[in-house]
């Protein structure tokens, strides 16, 4: 006589992210923000498992577009950033994450924030202009140790 | 005896639109963060004729994909955003609006900001929460008025 053997219940629920309204190439745009500043440092992108691997670790995981890879922000400068809020929008389409980022300096350029032009004058004499200071230089953010 | 006419002398540079890396479909993403909280209220997309828009007007135009035109935020609402300062990025491929929020709403459900869901849990048993208020009932925001 054999008994029935019950399915085993599974305790994985993925529908959060299901919820989100990945776009047609599976991204989402993600807006950075500082925690403790209130700015927006950076602006990048995710698919399903960079977000998946953003919330397994706690750091933010990217898509890099132009590396068409997974990135681990700060895998090569050391400029993590620490996850402490995630925020998606009304049209589910958007993420935005509030983080503390590692070693003060998001942008690649060695500034705090990506967001560092500046319009400046009107339609017809516009103006980009770089208003944040460069912190540290790129050759010292990414030199290769031996 | 003909003189030589000198050219006019064009005044109008919109060298700071073709510098903003507008993608395939003639778009750039844009945050709008509110001045005097911090808080980020929305995301939208402009074109070129939406940023020069704002720039011209002072208020945020941008373009809406589902509707395919220019959308003055606001025109329905009364929920316009006056610009006080526009930023790009490192790469030039968004945009940052440092806005006032008329009304306190920039939300079409009638939030203060459109990132009102927020994650808890973990990857297997994530869920969105709604963590603001509602502070107007859209059909009272949306009302026609005869």
């Amino acid at each position: 006589m054999s008994a029935a053997v019950p399915a085993a219940v599974s305790t994985v629920d993925t529908s959060w992210l299901d919820a989100i309204q990945w776009d047609a190439a599976g991204l989402t745009p993600v807006i950075a923000q500082e925690a403790s500043s209130g700015k927006v440092l950076m602006f990048a992108w995710m698919n399903r498992e960079a977000l998946a691997q953003t919330v397994t670790t706690g750091e933010a995981v990217y898509w890099s577009r132009s590396r068409a890879r997974l990135w681990h922000k700060g895998e090569e400068s050391g400029h993590t950033q620490r996850v402490l809020d995630i925020r998606t929008d009304c049209d589910s389409d958007v993420l935005l994450l509030s983080i503390e980022q590692t070693g003060g300096m998001a942008c690649h350029t060695g500034r705090h924030s990506c967001f560092f032009q500046r319009l400046t004058g009107g339609v017809s004499d516009g103006r980009w202009e770089s208003v944040e200071p460069v912190l540290k230089a790129p050759a010292e953010i990414y030199q290769h140790k031996p």
